[in-house]
């Protein structure tokens, strides 16, 4: 699709059509809570901040975190619902150029599904206290994993 | 929900009601071409593997790959559509016990989503060759993302 066709993108940028259905579907299984109610006041990066957020899980999935305490990482996998999802290409300011987006971290992609390894400081219940998201409050949980270095770590040489 | 009511969960093992519809749709992006037919064929863990794999991406989003070739590593999201979703509590056989699903890496989860990370090989159009998967073949694909090891690896103590 040309940028014609799309008069909200900018230089550079590159939408495309996304197909007419989606091919599975998500729970949202919990929410995350934290200080930033905005985009700008987020962190650029959630290695950026010592801020504790919490991870809400639903408590239909209480019995699904026996034994996550004993992981002091954990990866958050969350979904960025507030994003657009058409765009293939993207300028992003830190870079000023056109660039892949699968070659970025952004959060515009076409499915908008966000990784973050993160401390994990303590489980009260349902809830998760961790140190390294970089999210808006209120941001859907889509899955918690333990973090394996030697898994989600550069991988071997 | 009691174990009497699933007749097909294991001793130890638990599963929940899930919810009556999904709350967001995902777009299968391509397919994952590996030489893995059945669960028992692939690997237990994709660093164990040195077999070249391929990520086929969709034609529609070609233009998304732009500059995917410059990272020696990436983070392959997929789903595994082949599980169930239903357990919050699971016995692996290589643990003999219960633990719950969101402190196991199993594919049976709620949402189940995957993340691999892996060696990017080489980049021809929109296929990609990596190191470093464990699925099985047709795998579908759900995002790619470069890796960098200040968010991805062990977070600072």
């Amino acid at each position: 699709m040309s940028q014609t066709s799309e008069p909200d993108v900018r230089p550079g940028e590159e939408a495309v059509e996304l197909p007419a259905g989606f091919n599975a579907g998500v729970y949202f299984i919990g929410r995350i809570r934290t200080p930033w109610k905005t985009r700008a006041e987020c962190p650029k990066n959630g290695r950026l901040t010592r801020e504790i957020c919490t991870v809400e899980v639903d408590p239909r999935y209480i019995a699904a975190l026996d034994g996550i305490e004993k992981f002091p990482r954990i990866v958050v996998v969350y979904f960025m619902d507030q994003a657009r999802r058409d765009l293939v290409r993207q300028v992003p300011k830190h870079l000023g150029e056109a660039r892949g987006t699968f070659a970025l971290r952004s959060p515009v992609r076409p499915n908008p599904i966000a990784l973050s390894t993160v401390e994990l400081v303590r489980v009260n219940g349902t809830k998760l206290e961790v140190i390294g998201l970089d999210c808006l409050d209120g941001t859907p949980l889509l899955d918690l994993k333990p973090h394996y270095e030697t898994v989600d770590g550069a991988a071997p040489a």
